[in-house]
Protein backbone atom coordinates (compact mmCIF):
# COMPACT_ATOMS: atom_id res chain seq x y z
CA UNK A 1 0.00 0.00 0.00
CA UNK A 2 1.56 3.10 -0.44
CA UNK A 3 1.81 6.54 1.89
CA UNK A 4 -0.63 9.27 2.66
CA UNK A 5 1.69 12.76 2.19
CA UNK A 6 0.83 16.57 2.38
CA UNK A 7 3.52 18.58 0.78
CA UNK A 8 3.99 22.02 0.43
CA UNK A 9 6.39 25.11 -0.39
CA UNK A 10 6.71 26.77 2.45
CA UNK A 11 8.42 29.78 4.12
CA UNK A 12 11.41 29.98 6.54
CA UNK A 13 8.51 31.18 8.74
CA UNK A 14 6.42 28.69 8.10
CA UNK A 15 3.42 29.88 5.79
CA UNK A 16 1.76 28.78 2.50
CA UNK A 17 0.80 31.91 1.68
CA UNK A 18 2.12 35.58 2.61
CA UNK A 19 -0.16 38.53 3.56
CA UNK A 20 -3.22 38.89 1.69
CA UNK A 21 -2.23 35.82 -0.14
CA UNK A 22 1.28 37.37 -1.52
CA UNK A 23 4.31 35.60 -1.53
CA UNK A 24 3.00 32.89 -4.08
CA UNK A 25 5.48 33.54 -6.76
CA UNK A 26 8.03 33.57 -4.35
CA UNK A 27 7.34 30.20 -2.52
CA UNK A 28 7.38 28.56 -6.13
CA UNK A 29 10.26 30.23 -7.70
CA UNK A 30 12.09 27.09 -7.30
CA UNK A 31 9.86 25.47 -10.07
CA UNK A 32 11.19 27.45 -12.54
CA UNK A 33 15.05 28.12 -11.12
CA UNK A 34 17.00 25.35 -13.39
CA UNK A 35 17.80 23.52 -16.39
CA UNK A 36 15.92 19.99 -15.89
CA UNK A 37 12.75 20.01 -17.39
CA UNK A 38 10.00 17.59 -15.57
CA UNK A 39 6.55 17.45 -17.06
CA UNK A 40 3.72 18.06 -14.96
CA UNK A 41 0.67 15.68 -14.75
CA UNK A 42 -0.62 18.01 -17.42
CA UNK A 43 2.68 19.24 -19.55
CA UNK A 44 0.52 20.79 -22.25
CA UNK A 45 0.20 23.19 -19.19
CA UNK A 46 2.86 22.78 -17.08
CA UNK A 47 6.80 21.56 -17.10
CA UNK A 48 8.97 22.39 -14.01
CA UNK A 49 11.84 23.64 -14.90
CA UNK A 50 14.55 22.85 -11.98
CA UNK A 51 17.98 21.57 -10.67
CA UNK A 52 18.14 18.23 -10.67
CA UNK A 53 17.78 17.50 -7.00
CA UNK A 54 14.19 19.06 -7.58
CA UNK A 55 13.32 16.91 -10.80
CA UNK A 56 14.06 13.79 -9.05
CA UNK A 57 12.12 14.84 -5.93
CA UNK A 58 9.10 15.99 -8.60
CA UNK A 59 9.04 12.90 -10.85
CA UNK A 60 8.77 10.58 -7.77
CA UNK A 61 5.87 12.91 -6.52
CA UNK A 62 4.20 12.93 -10.22
CA UNK A 63 4.85 8.72 -11.21
CA UNK A 64 4.06 7.58 -7.50
CA UNK A 65 1.17 9.98 -6.27
CA UNK A 66 -2.37 8.01 -7.44
CA UNK A 67 -5.21 10.14 -5.80
CA UNK A 68 -5.46 13.26 -3.84
CA UNK A 69 -7.78 14.51 -0.70
CA UNK A 70 -8.85 18.45 -1.03
CA UNK A 71 -10.63 20.57 1.37
CA UNK A 72 -13.73 21.65 -0.48
CA UNK A 73 -12.34 25.95 0.01
CA UNK A 74 -9.71 25.03 -2.14
CA UNK A 75 -11.93 23.59 -4.80
CA UNK A 76 -14.08 26.67 -4.71
CA UNK A 77 -11.16 28.94 -4.72
CA UNK A 78 -9.96 27.36 -8.06
CA UNK A 79 -12.88 26.84 -9.00
CA UNK A 80 -12.01 22.80 -9.42
CA UNK A 81 -8.96 23.82 -11.32
CA UNK A 82 -10.78 24.84 -14.25
CA UNK A 83 -11.95 21.22 -14.02
CA UNK A 84 -8.70 19.57 -14.40
CA UNK A 85 -6.48 19.37 -11.03
CA UNK A 86 -2.71 19.55 -11.51
CA UNK A 87 -2.17 15.64 -10.95
CA UNK A 88 -4.17 15.46 -14.39
CA UNK A 89 -6.58 12.20 -14.57
CA UNK A 90 -6.43 10.89 -10.60
CA UNK A 91 -9.05 10.77 -9.19
CA UNK A 92 -9.46 13.48 -6.48
CA UNK A 93 -11.49 13.24 -3.28
CA UNK A 94 -13.12 16.88 -2.26
CA UNK A 95 -14.13 17.03 1.87
CA UNK A 96 -17.07 18.76 1.74
CA UNK A 97 -20.25 19.52 3.68
CA UNK A 98 -22.21 19.46 1.10
CA UNK A 99 -21.63 17.97 -2.89
CA UNK A 100 -22.17 20.97 -4.91
CA UNK A 101 -25.34 20.13 -7.48
CA UNK A 102 -23.94 21.75 -10.64
CA UNK A 103 -20.54 20.20 -10.70
CA UNK A 104 -19.90 17.97 -13.85
CA UNK A 105 -16.35 16.10 -14.58
CA UNK A 106 -14.20 16.63 -16.92
CA UNK A 107 -10.53 16.54 -16.51
CA UNK A 108 -10.60 15.20 -13.36
CA UNK A 109 -12.66 12.61 -11.48
CA UNK A 110 -13.76 14.21 -8.52
CA UNK A 111 -15.49 12.89 -5.91
CA UNK A 112 -17.12 14.50 -3.53
CA UNK A 113 -17.54 13.13 0.27
CA UNK A 114 -19.45 14.15 3.28
CA UNK A 115 -18.40 12.31 5.76
CA UNK A 116 -15.30 13.41 6.62
CA UNK A 117 -11.72 13.71 6.04
CA UNK A 118 -10.67 10.36 7.38
CA UNK A 119 -13.00 8.50 4.80
CA UNK A 120 -12.19 10.38 2.55
CA UNK A 121 -8.74 9.21 3.01
CA UNK A 122 -9.58 5.54 3.43
CA UNK A 123 -11.50 5.79 0.08
CA UNK A 124 -8.76 7.57 -1.65
CA UNK A 125 -6.27 5.23 -0.73
CA UNK A 126 -8.64 2.27 -2.29
CA UNK A 127 -8.40 4.65 -5.68
CA UNK A 128 -4.79 4.81 -5.63
CA UNK A 129 -3.86 1.39 -6.85
CA UNK A 130 -1.08 0.88 -4.33
CA UNK A 131 0.28 4.18 -5.01
CA UNK A 132 0.64 7.43 -2.42
CA UNK A 133 -2.11 9.59 -1.50
CA UNK A 134 -1.31 13.29 -1.73
CA UNK A 135 -3.60 15.81 1.19
CA UNK A 136 -3.76 19.26 1.45
CA UNK A 137 -2.96 21.85 1.12
CA UNK A 138 -5.30 23.53 3.97
CA UNK A 139 -6.51 22.94 7.17
CA UNK A 140 -7.23 18.54 5.34
CA UNK A 141 -3.62 18.05 6.44
CA UNK A 142 -3.99 19.42 10.24
CA UNK A 143 -7.27 17.19 10.11
CA UNK A 144 -5.35 14.10 9.06
CA UNK A 145 -2.49 14.30 10.93
CA UNK A 146 -4.53 14.74 13.81
CA UNK A 147 -6.59 11.73 12.87
CA UNK A 148 -3.15 9.80 12.45
CA UNK A 149 -3.65 9.54 9.20
CA UNK A 150 -0.35 11.21 7.79
CA UNK A 151 2.69 9.12 6.80
CA UNK A 152 4.73 11.73 5.24
CA UNK A 153 5.29 15.33 5.41
CA UNK A 154 7.08 16.94 2.00
CA UNK A 155 8.01 20.40 3.42
CA UNK A 156 9.52 22.30 0.51
CA UNK A 157 11.36 24.82 2.74
CA UNK A 158 12.03 28.49 0.60
CA UNK A 159 14.52 30.52 1.99
CA UNK A 160 12.52 33.85 2.01
CA UNK A 161 10.70 35.37 5.47
CA UNK A 162 7.08 36.37 4.60
CA UNK A 163 5.96 37.77 7.55
CA UNK A 164 2.44 36.42 8.31
CA UNK A 165 0.05 34.80 5.99
CA UNK A 166 -1.42 31.30 5.64
CA UNK A 167 0.16 28.43 8.11
CA UNK A 168 1.17 25.57 6.69
CA UNK A 169 -0.22 23.37 9.44
CA UNK A 170 -2.97 25.19 11.73
CA UNK A 171 -5.52 23.42 14.44
CA UNK A 172 -3.57 20.13 14.62
CA UNK A 173 -4.46 18.52 17.90
CA UNK A 174 -3.21 15.77 19.71
CA UNK A 175 0.30 17.01 19.78
CA UNK A 176 3.19 17.02 20.06
CA UNK A 177 3.46 14.29 16.70
CA UNK A 178 6.78 13.33 15.87
CA UNK A 179 8.40 12.14 12.82
CA UNK A 180 11.88 11.31 12.24
CA UNK A 181 14.95 12.46 10.59
CA UNK A 182 14.37 14.23 7.06
CA UNK A 183 15.63 12.76 3.97
CA UNK A 184 17.31 16.18 2.75
CA UNK A 185 17.50 16.52 -1.23
CA UNK A 186 19.50 19.81 -1.90
CA UNK A 187 17.78 22.44 -4.40
CA UNK A 188 17.82 25.74 -6.09
CA UNK A 189 15.67 28.27 -4.16
CA UNK A 190 14.14 25.27 -2.28
CA UNK A 191 15.06 22.54 0.09
CA UNK A 192 13.05 19.43 -0.24
CA UNK A 193 12.70 18.01 3.61
CA UNK A 194 11.06 14.66 3.37
CA UNK A 195 9.64 13.91 7.28
CA UNK A 196 7.72 10.18 8.01
CA UNK A 197 6.39 8.83 10.33
CA UNK A 198 4.95 5.28 11.23
CA UNK A 199 1.14 4.71 10.67
CA UNK A 200 -0.64 4.47 13.78
CA UNK B 1 34.33 41.49 11.32
CA UNK B 2 31.96 38.73 12.64
CA UNK B 3 28.29 37.95 11.82
CA UNK B 4 25.24 38.81 13.40
CA UNK B 5 23.10 35.61 13.73
CA UNK B 6 19.69 34.04 15.29
CA UNK B 7 19.35 30.37 16.24
CA UNK B 8 16.87 28.26 17.30
CA UNK B 9 15.17 25.13 18.03
CA UNK B 10 11.86 25.48 15.90
CA UNK B 11 9.27 22.58 15.25
CA UNK B 12 8.08 21.60 11.95
CA UNK B 13 5.18 24.15 12.70
CA UNK B 14 7.62 27.16 13.55
CA UNK B 15 7.29 27.47 17.11
CA UNK B 16 9.75 27.78 19.70
CA UNK B 17 7.73 27.17 22.26
CA UNK B 18 4.17 24.99 21.97
CA UNK B 19 0.94 25.62 23.88
CA UNK B 20 1.61 26.91 27.34
CA UNK B 21 4.99 26.83 26.74
CA UNK B 22 4.74 23.36 26.66
CA UNK B 23 7.05 21.34 23.87
CA UNK B 24 10.40 22.52 24.95
CA UNK B 25 12.00 19.36 26.51
CA UNK B 26 10.81 18.06 22.77
CA UNK B 27 12.52 21.14 20.97
CA UNK B 28 16.01 20.54 23.24
CA UNK B 29 15.67 16.55 23.32
CA UNK B 30 18.97 16.43 20.03
CA UNK B 31 21.37 18.28 22.76
CA UNK B 32 21.35 14.88 24.43
CA UNK B 33 20.90 12.59 21.54
CA UNK B 34 23.92 11.29 21.06
CA UNK B 35 27.21 10.27 22.37
CA UNK B 36 29.95 13.40 21.01
CA UNK B 37 30.55 15.73 24.11
CA UNK B 38 30.69 19.39 23.29
CA UNK B 39 30.63 21.06 26.56
CA UNK B 40 28.87 24.40 26.84
CA UNK B 41 30.25 27.43 28.05
CA UNK B 42 29.60 26.61 31.38
CA UNK B 43 30.35 23.16 31.39
CA UNK B 44 30.15 22.96 34.68
CA UNK B 45 26.36 23.27 34.31
CA UNK B 46 25.89 21.80 30.51
CA UNK B 47 27.58 19.41 28.75
CA UNK B 48 25.90 18.47 25.24
CA UNK B 49 26.17 15.13 24.23
CA UNK B 50 24.43 14.73 20.48
CA UNK B 51 25.34 13.32 17.22
CA UNK B 52 28.61 13.86 16.00
CA UNK B 53 27.06 16.92 12.68
CA UNK B 54 25.73 18.70 16.14
CA UNK B 55 28.42 18.71 17.88
CA UNK B 56 30.97 20.09 15.08
CA UNK B 57 27.94 23.06 14.56
CA UNK B 58 27.91 23.37 18.69
CA UNK B 59 31.49 23.75 18.73
CA UNK B 60 32.09 26.48 16.42
CA UNK B 61 28.41 28.46 17.20
CA UNK B 62 30.61 28.40 21.10
CA UNK B 63 33.54 29.08 19.74
CA UNK B 64 33.09 31.86 17.41
CA UNK B 65 30.46 33.77 19.26
CA UNK B 66 31.53 37.24 20.37
CA UNK B 67 28.42 38.73 22.33
CA UNK B 68 24.40 38.50 22.34
CA UNK B 69 21.61 40.65 21.81
CA UNK B 70 18.61 39.31 24.15
CA UNK B 71 15.37 41.14 24.63
CA UNK B 72 14.42 42.35 28.02
CA UNK B 73 11.35 39.94 28.45
CA UNK B 74 13.58 36.96 28.05
CA UNK B 75 15.88 38.39 30.27
CA UNK B 76 13.24 38.60 33.28
CA UNK B 77 11.33 35.46 32.22
CA UNK B 78 14.81 33.63 33.35
CA UNK B 79 15.69 36.09 35.81
CA UNK B 80 19.02 37.05 34.12
CA UNK B 81 19.53 33.49 33.78
CA UNK B 82 20.63 33.28 37.28
CA UNK B 83 23.35 36.00 36.56
CA UNK B 84 25.52 33.80 34.00
CA UNK B 85 23.93 33.44 30.46
CA UNK B 86 24.85 29.91 28.69
CA UNK B 87 27.31 32.24 27.00
CA UNK B 88 29.03 32.55 29.87
CA UNK B 89 31.11 35.84 30.56
CA UNK B 90 30.33 36.69 26.80
CA UNK B 91 29.18 40.23 26.84
CA UNK B 92 25.01 40.42 26.79
CA UNK B 93 23.30 43.36 25.44
CA UNK B 94 19.72 43.75 26.85
CA UNK B 95 17.50 45.71 24.84
CA UNK B 96 15.27 47.42 27.27
CA UNK B 97 13.09 50.45 27.89
CA UNK B 98 14.53 51.37 30.88
CA UNK B 99 17.63 49.48 32.80
CA UNK B 100 16.33 47.78 35.89
CA UNK B 101 17.84 49.96 39.31
CA UNK B 102 19.14 46.99 40.83
CA UNK B 103 21.01 44.18 38.90
CA UNK B 104 24.45 43.57 39.42
CA UNK B 105 26.53 41.82 37.00
CA UNK B 106 27.88 38.87 38.81
CA UNK B 107 28.93 35.94 35.71
CA UNK B 108 27.86 37.72 32.72
CA UNK B 109 28.73 41.36 32.16
CA UNK B 110 24.83 42.09 31.31
CA UNK B 111 24.76 46.17 29.37
CA UNK B 112 21.35 47.12 29.23
CA UNK B 113 20.61 49.54 26.07
CA UNK B 114 17.02 51.87 26.03
CA UNK B 115 17.63 53.22 22.28
CA UNK B 116 16.40 50.02 20.55
CA UNK B 117 18.01 46.98 18.97
CA UNK B 118 20.30 48.66 16.12
CA UNK B 119 22.33 50.45 18.91
CA UNK B 120 22.45 46.90 20.47
CA UNK B 121 23.37 45.35 17.59
CA UNK B 122 26.11 48.32 16.85
CA UNK B 123 28.06 47.97 20.47
CA UNK B 124 27.61 43.87 20.68
CA UNK B 125 29.56 44.13 17.08
CA UNK B 126 32.37 46.42 18.78
CA UNK B 127 32.30 43.99 22.03
CA UNK B 128 32.44 40.43 19.79
CA UNK B 129 36.24 41.27 18.80
CA UNK B 130 35.63 40.56 15.63
CA UNK B 131 33.45 37.19 16.42
CA UNK B 132 30.16 36.79 15.66
CA UNK B 133 27.15 38.35 17.59
CA UNK B 134 24.28 36.21 18.52
CA UNK B 135 20.82 37.63 18.83
CA UNK B 136 17.15 36.49 20.08
CA UNK B 137 15.53 34.54 20.45
CA UNK B 138 11.90 36.30 20.63
CA UNK B 139 11.19 39.41 19.43
CA UNK B 140 14.78 41.14 18.93
CA UNK B 141 15.10 38.85 16.38
CA UNK B 142 12.05 39.99 14.09
CA UNK B 143 13.49 44.02 15.01
CA UNK B 144 16.87 42.94 13.56
CA UNK B 145 15.50 41.16 10.15
CA UNK B 146 13.44 44.07 9.78
CA UNK B 147 15.81 46.91 10.44
CA UNK B 148 18.30 44.80 8.02
CA UNK B 149 21.05 43.59 10.34
CA UNK B 150 20.72 39.98 10.79
CA UNK B 151 23.37 37.92 8.56
CA UNK B 152 22.78 34.43 9.16
CA UNK B 153 20.09 32.73 10.62
CA UNK B 154 20.82 28.92 11.68
CA UNK B 155 17.56 26.83 12.12
CA UNK B 156 17.85 24.14 14.34
CA UNK B 157 14.74 21.82 12.76
CA UNK B 158 13.00 19.23 15.07
CA UNK B 159 10.80 16.60 13.90
CA UNK B 160 7.85 17.77 15.56
CA UNK B 161 4.59 19.35 15.25
CA UNK B 162 3.42 21.38 18.03
CA UNK B 163 0.89 22.40 16.84
CA UNK B 164 0.99 26.19 18.60
CA UNK B 165 2.55 28.08 20.54
CA UNK B 166 5.60 31.49 20.12
CA UNK B 167 6.20 31.26 16.52
CA UNK B 168 9.95 31.76 16.37
CA UNK B 169 9.68 35.21 13.69
CA UNK B 170 6.43 37.41 14.70
CA UNK B 171 5.81 41.09 13.43
CA UNK B 172 8.78 40.64 10.61
CA UNK B 173 8.24 43.86 8.49
CA UNK B 174 9.75 44.88 4.93
CA UNK B 175 9.05 41.48 3.18
CA UNK B 176 9.92 39.09 1.71
CA UNK B 177 13.41 38.98 3.05
CA UNK B 178 15.45 36.50 1.11
CA UNK B 179 18.21 34.20 2.28
CA UNK B 180 20.22 31.71 -0.08
CA UNK B 181 20.08 28.04 -0.22
CA UNK B 182 21.04 26.64 3.35
CA UNK B 183 24.11 24.82 4.48
CA UNK B 184 22.62 21.64 5.89
CA UNK B 185 23.61 19.43 8.48
CA UNK B 186 21.97 15.72 9.50
CA UNK B 187 22.12 15.74 13.22
CA UNK B 188 19.72 12.91 15.20
CA UNK B 189 16.44 14.64 16.42
CA UNK B 190 17.36 17.69 14.63
CA UNK B 191 18.04 19.24 11.24
CA UNK B 192 20.89 22.41 11.42
CA UNK B 193 19.70 24.54 8.30
CA UNK B 194 22.15 27.68 7.86
CA UNK B 195 20.75 30.04 5.88
CA UNK B 196 23.34 33.28 4.97
CA UNK B 197 22.29 36.91 3.73
CA UNK B 198 24.17 39.42 2.51
CA UNK B 199 24.47 42.61 4.15
CA UNK B 200 22.12 45.05 3.26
Amino acid sequence: MGKVFAQASVSLDGFIAGPGGSGIDRLFAWCAAGDVATPSAQPERLTYRTSAGSAAYLRDLIENTGSCVVGRRLFDLTNGWGGTHPMGDKPVFVVTHQAPQDWVNTGTPFVFITDGVESAIEKAVAAAGGLNVGVGPGSTVAQALTAGLLDEIRLDLVPTVLGGGTPMLDGVRGVPVDFADPEVIAGVGVTHLIYRRARI
